[in-house]
């Protein structure tokens, strides 16, 4: 099954899907800022485009490029920045 | 805007964006196998997962894996393959 998922308005919008190793989603994101929380430990990987991550218990928003990727502890927060429609692969592992 | 598409029966399912460099879609296939016909050049990225591709004017099935690509033509088809579920990026150029 492919899961199909919405939030902020449509802002962000996401196909779910299982892989041996965990679940994942992958998604786009619309320009503007976003504050996500965590169940489960997530590994973010920009597919393409650009985000700007403000990492739990960091002062500094981050810059993540197509190809990078940062994490994200279980029961946590973060926020993202967009600039452009951005395309993401979340890794639930 | 982020479009909703889907494809043989919900099996492939993607969403729509644009990029500075042109369209681009994000998408999962289930496991199967389906041609896809093309309207512009497509180059396909596998994100998470394996596919098999059978492409234009190829007799061969050649394997990508997750961070591979292949590049179909305009007003050609191809046909995939995927034994699990797969994560792909689809940019129009």
């Amino acid at each position: 099954m492919i899961s199909e998922n919405q939030y902020f308005d449509g802002n962000v919008k996401s196909l779910g899907y299982e892989t041996i190793d965990g679940k994942s989603t992958i998604g786009i994101i619309n320009p503007g800022e976003y504050k996500f929380g965590t169940a489960q430990k997530e590994i973010m990987t920009v597919v393409e485009g650009e985000l700007l991550a403000l990492l739990p218990e960091s002062e500094e928003w981050e810059t993540f490029r197509a190809g990078s990727y940062f994490e994200v502890p279980a029961n946590s927060s973060f926020k993202v920045k967009a600039t452009s429609q951005t395309a993401y692969l979340c890794q639930y592992r």
